[in-house]
């Protein structure tokens, strides 16, 4: 029998938070996927107490090593396991007569690969069923919990990223370590880091509510290859959207059929349809991304800054050019040009050179060095019309970019509006955009990508503020019915549905039609005329007549018996 | 009078070629704009003779000053202008007298500025009229030609670019310097880059013709902001297409109204509008892109690799997740994936682990050192059914990275196929794509990119082989009928247009049209009927009905002049 979803949670919180833990397959040769996860658990300062049970080795890094989880004295919280998939429901029994409830299952082998592997990851599944234990994986990277009262890094990924707001879920471990790389380069901290691989017992879903209540997670993030349960994941997500307002962002692989396919053959998974993914998500409150790099675009936009409270967006640039091209990308994205009040534009006149432009987009000239752009920033943040503001750099050669960037996490500080910046370029920006980024400015490569994540959020915002509206759903349809229909045509190798048919099966499924029927003699048809009342229009009906007016096959304003009856005739001379 | 196109090309030549140049207006003042120029100048090896023309200083760098132009005795092949506007025109004519035919102007302060500046600007067009000189800018970054036989930096970028193949062309200034700096962290090396600022008098036309014939240049680039002549363009970017193969890819800012509002008060443009711009770019062959980073994204494919000869891939990564999500940016972007050989297949399974998805995308799985990736690229390259190969790489705790990115340059320099690849994350496997980059390999942060690029380059190569249509033009086109009746519409406040005065407007415009004609009784709608041949159709004419069904205004199958005065009467009626 399956677990409560209390169970779940209430074994998530030792997955996350366990004060002791043993690694079931642990070793010390380098390079290998055992060495890799006791390394990185000891390496992080882990606060609890870790035990490894090797069926060779007698002790890890000055630890003594168990050769059965059974020999270990006191009770265990988490249970790791990192054995080869053929024995590892031998390790789930023997975590399971100790006691342990909760268990991350690394190995590989299981529902990816088909065949046994199928069997053996049901296996595991019932054994965890049986002792009311809950388990992440198989075949994943492994858990992380940047919290300083867990410190743990359950995984074998390269690092161990910093402390933050937003929690990841992958199903994919590989692309987890790139997400690390990605983030850590950027000054991109995260709470829980989750890779949950083939998810056979613990789910996105399970996962999903226990961040709805993390203290530590703001914005969550998930990569998934396949839905499984798609009612409730948008049950989960409204619920956490409403009652929390933190915000989902989710990619989803296997757009194309081609895709999919591929998604089956590297996690075992069937995708679905991806317009039915689209639909869900937009109902669910869902924010879809394309690719990474607009999730986390997007992601630091909701984290670090405050919800845009309408559209109204300051421009402040060193650089024409760019400038034009965010206006473009804002007016493309749905947002508007701010209209500064009088007083700023004065303050604009006064303040600024001659040459500059005052009006939306505020062109600071390229000579401008952080005094300007100070009293650009700072204006534009203090106006009333607007809702937000870009900045935008270019490298020029008096630009002090160090001092600038200093100078926007100084005023961004002192406002609740959203701010976002665009550094352009990449060498000479680079420590200009590392002290943005290390002061959770958020900061993008293109203009064109702050824009798309200030709509965005504010898109969401925009949500939060709206009834949900409940999809509806019918009850009363007769799939049954329409589908015969197809099913004999189809037998026929008819290629469309004549008239009569088509509309049986838009009344299977409850669309209201026009009433008529077909009449296979004059007196039939003046019969159901009079039964529909007058004036009737009357087709030719057959099979092969797709183009009814091309044989002249129609004859509207039919306004009597008399009239049916010549059209009868008509058309059966046609 | 204006001058030739062949006087601009050969004046163009000096500008990239000069062998000796004088910067009007030199300082040695460290942070201004003529200091900054000419330290470039100096700084960059410049083979040639520089004349510094200053009212102030004597020499700068050792070099003497001569306070005019005049002044100097030896011939001059090229003038920089880096004088206060209100003053170019003499330093124009002082030039024009010396007989200097090629100028750059940097000096802002024309038409952007308007009023007396638009003045300014026309003063000085009709001094190098005069004198048949040709000129750049005003108000622009400058002109860089890294050709070793110049090694030319005039303009006051930060940086000198390092020689490539790719020319860059930009109506805005201040995007070059963050261009620059994007270009160099990659990389990225530039034949000509030219900051054209206003094009008062060459223009991106004059250009593009140059960049033609210049055998260092292989993609060219140009940013616009306003197309003055757009028949000019299309006519240079068709030629240059046809007869060199040269790719022109295109970023054409003011696709809003609102960014074209921008671009007028930035560089005095007028934007146009932007569906004409994409048919006119469609037409013409020229690729445009959205924005900065998709633009080098396809120049580096096109610059450094061959095009793709059709359109089957072969993916290649060490991590499922970004497999699938490549396979969809993949479909997404009309390409296939390559269906491998039996060979290719057999040495797979030979030579990859058993846990090893062997089909495309090929997953040669998380632990994967350079080993595996060779044999996978090289016999995807080698397989005749692969167009192109796409590798991916995740920073897993196993993976060698820097090793692997010198096999795939190894590799890709055997095969004439385009290989691409893209290594996610960011510091971890910073120091493979920095070889990836040297090589001249490209190299795309998200795969999806990687994708997108192909797609273009490929839809490039199509193009190179298809018949040029010229788009259709009309002269038998009556327009003043076709307004006079709109017009007479709009007066009476009507909404719709009957049919009648519809058809008369399809029929200005040449459209083909059923006969017909407005019968005002049943004498007339006979003899109309008549003239066209029974059978005709009947329908009510009014300026007030506009669903002539809801009212049975409509009558088919009309047979005879008897139905045809029945029909009448029943419309009558109704």
């Amino acid at each position: 029998m399956a677990k409560s979803a209390a169970i779940q949670q209430k074994n998530l919180e030792k997955i996350f938070y366990p004060e002791s833990l043993v690694v079931v397959g642990a070793n010390k040769v380098q390079g290998t996927v055992p060495a890799d996860i006791i390394f990185n658990i000891l390496k992080t300062d882990f606060q609890g107490i870790v035990y490894p049970v090797s069926p060779r080795e007698h002790f890890i890094s000055g630890i003594k090593c168990h050769k059965y989880v059974a020999d270990i004295v006191d009770p265990v919280d988490l249970a790791i396991l990192v054995f080869p998939s053929s024995v590892c429901h031998l390790a789930m029994e023997q975590c399971g007569e100790k006691g342990i409830k909760s268990v991350i299952i690394i190995s590989a082998g299981f529902k990816e690969v088909g065949g046994i592997g199928l069997e053996r990851e049901k296996q595991i599944k019932e054994i965890a069923d049986k002792y009311d234990m809950s388990f992440i994986g198989p075949n994943c990277l492994g858990v992380i919990n940047t919290d300083p009262k867990a410190l743990l890094n359950a995984s074998f990924a390269r690092k161990m990223p910093t402390e933050g707001s937003i929690a990841f879920l992958s199903q994919s471990g590989a692309l987890c370590t790139a997400v690390l790389d990605y983030a850590q380069a950027k000054h991109i901290g995260f709470s829980k880091f989750v890779s949950f691989g083939n998810k056979a017992d613990i789910s996105e879903i399970d996962l999903l509510y226990y961040l709805k209540d993390d203290p530590k997670t703001k914005v969550i993030l998930v990569y998934l290859e396949e839905i499984s349960d798609g009612p409730g994941l948008m049950k989960a997500a409204r619920e956490i959207i409403t009652e929390t307002g933190k915000p989902i962002l989710a990619l989803k692989s296997g757009r194309t059929k081609e895709g999919a396919s591929a998604a089956a053959s590297h996690t075992g998974s069937l995708a679905g349809s991806d317009e039915i993914v689209d639909a869900a998500f937009e109902q669910a409150g869902i924010i879809r991304c394309d690719n990474i790099e607009e999730m986390f675009n997007i992601a630091i936009a909701m984290t670090y800054q405050s919800l845009p409270s309408n559209n109204r967006v300051a421009i402040i640039t060193n650089a024409g050019g760019p400038g034009v091209l965010t206006t473009d990308a804002v007016i493309h994205d749905g947002l508007q040009l701010a209209h500064f009040s009088d007083e700023t534009t004065d303050i604009f006149r006064k303040s600024l050179p001659k040459t500059a432009n005052i009006k939306n987009p505020v062109d600071v000239i390229g000579d401008a060095r952080a005094d300007r752009y100070h009293v650009a920033v700072s204006n534009a943040l203090k106006d009333e019309n607007v809702d937000g503001v870009f900045v935008i750099l270019t490298p020029q050669s008096m630009t002090d970019i160090e001092k600038i960037a200093e100078e926007i996490c100084l005023v961004s500080g002192h406002y609740e509006k959203p701010l976002y910046t665009s550094f352009m370029g990449e060498s000479d920006v680079a420590a200009g955009i590392d002290i943005l980024q290390r002061h959770k400015i958020p900061h993008y490569i293109l203009p064109e990508s702050m824009s798309k994540s200030f709509a965005r959020a504010y898109q969401f915002k925009q949500r939060l503020g709206k009834e949900w509206t409940q999809a509806a759903a019918f009850d009363d349809v007769d799939r049954e019915k329409a589908q015969s229909i197809l099913k004999e045509a189809r037998k026929n190798k008819r290629k469309y549905l004549p008239e009569g048919e088509a509309v049986e099966v838009l009344k299977a499924y409850g669309f209201p039609v026009s009433p008529g029927g077909v009449a296979k003699s004059e007196a039939e048809a003046v019969s159901i005329a009079e039964k529909i009342g007058f004036p009737v229009v009357m087709k030719v009906f057959s099979d092969d007549i797709v183009h009814k007016f091309d044989v002249k096959g129609v004859y509207l304003n039919v306004n009597s018996a008399k009239e049916a009856r010549e059209a009868y005739q008509a058309i059966h001379k046609n």
